[in-house]
């Protein structure tokens, strides 16, 4: 067991080695620095995975009894190790099944894929891409044949969804999401029927010094401990952890958007403080990591939504922030900027998206690249099925005149370009974890919503390690969910939240087609 | 040669690797990262340390003919080819040198040691320290013993010195610096013996923010290329290279001294133009590295004292730095801007040191870790035998009574704490070559002042490129020089510098006691 501690904490270094490369990429490397960088980066990946698949790590996890049928090995080990192993062994499976050219070649592949991605998008030119989107759809489907079916996976898009959430499946997914995609068009439609919010004193300039200075005090604000982590700025919001006590998170900002830093600020902070709440006993070693990558999407909506759209968060917070912008806030409640930052508006980009329609972009996602990897869809139709369901699903029409046609529409986000086939789902099943969690937390400390509003994070941190951080990735997330609620995962805690939520702020009579007021 | 060329490739990759997450260390990491960081250091050290000292790399030099009495292998060989084997059989002869139990040891060792002497400095504590500086004294008599004697080596310290600066040793060094010693020390009591410049406009708040603005503009107003490298705040300015177009500097900023940040930043800009200018050849390969610590020393004093305090320079910039100060600098003229900036006056701490007792600091430095190395001096007797050489060459007193009588004594530099004997006599010889340099370019380029005085740097890069930087580290120290200026080391040129502009700015009569005006 020690020796499979050792490889894990080497490997686990080489990962954070990665994702400091990464994160310098992101935020500080110079222009001209970047071919050399994924030089470094190849070679790391190289020896990371090699590490992990030495024929040693597999004598190790054999002699400890952790098979493929068995994978938590030996009964006799205490629990935590039994745990460890079964990581272990779904880590070196997945990277040992994969030959070694195999991988090189996807990476290869990939780069090249990234680069004409962000050309095509770059100059709305969808045919260019598409010879990298057929080789990502082929190298997505060896993967997932590599991997093979058994352990719960029944289709190829199966195999690929265990990469970013063991144990769930396609057909699972397809019965929630046609759920929601029911309620949520339909509630959709009402509110557009619904007069909006005035949002007018947010067409304002926002010195990017004074948003940078305010999130500095968001994040102190809601329990971010800067002395394990820190805020930095990127094209992209993401969070990384370099290390058990530095988790790093980046926002971005525009002069003429001031919500846009905000939320991702409070987003990402809610990633940081997942990753930097595991408990003593899993530090340093791979339990110390989310349990998946939609249970990571439910802390970070928790905390952007649930908590950092609600009316008590901005009670607390609304006067630091006007006295960050006098100006351009003078004259604007609590109660009108709770409003504002909760306009429902479709729009074609996914990330600018508000939570009654930020679901419907996924489910429009999920259902393409289920049909490319079933090889229902040929990757030449995508741009024309994209469009009929954004018209469906968001009421928007894509002209195809349009000089942004496939660049805000097909080709807007990087993750097919990078062969992340079966990513897309996680965010709206972290919006439905999220919601159960939420129901419990309402249970158990029924004035949650209170202490937010008196800036009173304590008990609600507290919580969430007692009861979610503590696991680490030691359960499977379906395991997770049933030892905290006693529940399988449900559509409709997040359903009824919603229709509540924008139900009062739209004056929208749930279930009947008019507006109050 | 392929091979060769392979390992050299992924070794370099991985110093730097290991130069980003050090950079990362002084500029954004976390507090409560640091002990996570070293692991991942001390990880990637093992793993290049290892990858060098394979069998295969001395079984591939000793077949391309390169062994340690004719490194340069095959003389079929094209030349360089022959370089790169130089390079490589010195660095591999160097690591396998070393048992890997003592290089562990050893580094475990300087990590404890640089923490007793952080600690030591702030507490003013020299008997805390004192253990770890024998055990460092011991490792570095070690090291040198197992590099062993031969190849211009005669004693433990001539083979720490070739570490820094191959092919020179303390006897040499030993000439130059009395030399220096004798003509420095009665220049320096003449100059105290004159009226000193005006330097109470420097006395007032220069806010950070716009130091920051205005260094931005000096690296690009000196030709730094800014996609190939950047800027950030340490608490010790340094230049660190993360890949061949990637070079970044840092300086440190005092609201209450303008001119520490604006000089670091020229003294590593000059160390990164030199990085930046190795030309396409030796890209990719160890050849494009610095020929010597000093040599790389004498790119950077050039920059920031014989361009960068020089009266043209401030003639160019000083317009743009009147700009970036209206109320500060209103009625300060560039003449006497570049009085105080040249204004000799000697304190105990090196790093704030003028160009005229600079020297004199590492002089003190480099006879007592001779005499420590050669077991002449106790370590017990170090502070006052420091206190000695600082009342006879600095003319200044250090009262053992003070609260920071050895914080700003012995223990005021890091070098020693991490074992690094040897490397002072850098900063010194540094000034040696580079005013020998200067004088080859003064031939070639008359103009090259009055060029620098209209921010027209364009013919300087070129020379600097053709003549050295075009070299890397293809010839040892001496050989580039006699290449370049057909002499040996010597003191002349640079005490000739230093007797003539500051005898011209004090007004002191060259060898006689008195001043003008």
């Amino acid at each position: 067991m020690e020796k499979l501690h050792a490889i894990d904490r080497e490997y686990r270094h080489l990962e954070r080695v990665i994702a400091a490369l990464q994160w310098d990429q992101e935020t500080y490397l110079p222009p001209r620095g970047v071919e050399e960088r994924a030089e470094q980066l190849a070679l790391l990946e190289g020896i990371a995975h090699r590490r992990l698949i030495e024929p040693e790590t597999g004598k190790l996890l054999a002699e400890a009894g952790a098979s493929a049928e068995n994978p938590r090995g030996d009964e006799s080990l205490p629990a935590l190790e039994r745990d460890f192993l079964r990581v272990m062994r779904r880590r070196y499976d997945r990277a040992v099944k994969l030959p070694p050219d195999f991988v090189t070649a996807s990476a290869r592949a990939e780069g090249l894929s990234q680069a004409a991605w962000a050309a095509a998008r770059h100059n709305n030119d969808f045919a260019a891409f598409l010879p990298h989107l057929k080789t990502m759809i082929d190298i997505a489907r060896t993967k997932a044949a590599y991997w093979g079916f058994g352990n719960g996976s029944q289709t190829l898009y199966d195999g690929l969804l265990d990469i970013y959430e063991p144990g769930m499946g396609e057909a699972e997914i397809s019965v929630l999401f046609a759920a929601l995609r029911d309620r949520l068009t339909a509630l959709l439609k009402k509110i557009q029927g619904c007069a909006p919010p005035d949002t007018s004193f947010l067409q304002q300039t926002f010195p990017i010094e004074q948003q940078a200075a305010f999130n500095q005090k968001l994040m102190d604000y809601i329990g971010f401990d800067c002395r394990r982590g820190r805020l930095d700025a990127s094209a992209h919001p993401f969070t990384t952890t370099l290390g058990p006590d530095d988790i790093r998170i980046t926002t971005r900002y525009f002069p003429g958007n001031l919500l846009s830093g905000i939320f991702s600020v409070i987003h990402e902070s809610g990633h940081a403080l997942y990753e930097m709440g595991f408990p003593p006993e899993l530090r340093g070693t791979c339990l110390a990591d989310g349990a998946s990558m939609a249970i990571h999407e439910s802390q970070s909506r928790f905390w952007e939504n649930v908590i950092g759209r609600s009316r008590p968060f901005w009670d607390g917070l609304f006067p630091l922030l006007r006295d960050s912008f006098p100006e351009q806030l003078a004259g604007v409640s609590a109660e009108h900027f709770y409003r504002a930052v909760n306009e429902v508006k479709p729009s074609l980009i996914r990330v600018d998206a508000d939570e009654v329609s930020y679901s419907l972009h996924v489910i429009l996602r999920f259902e393409l690249e289920q049909q490319l990897i079933a090889g229902a869809l040929e990757p030449e139709e995508l741009p024309a099925a994209w469009r009929e369901k954004t018209r469906e699903y968001l009421g928007l029409e894509i002209e195809t005149s349009s000089p942004r046609s496939d660049a805000d529409g097909v080709l807007q986000d990087i993750h097919w370009s990078m062969g992340s086939f079966g990513y897309f789902p996680s965010y709206v099943l972290g919006n439905l974890y999220g919601l159960q969690f939420t129901r419990k937390l309402r249970q158990d400390i029924p004035e949650f919503e209170n202490l937010a509003a008196a800036g009173n994070f304590a008990s609600l941190h507290n919580w969430l390690k007692d009861t979610i951080y503590r696991w680490g990735c030691r359960l499977e997330p379906a395991e997770l969910l049933r030892k905290i609620t006693g529940e399988p995962l449900r559509a409709e805690p997040f359903l009824d939240y919603i229709e509540t939520k924008y139900g009062a702020l739209y004056h929208v009579d749930k279930g009947q087609n008019f507006c109050h007021g």
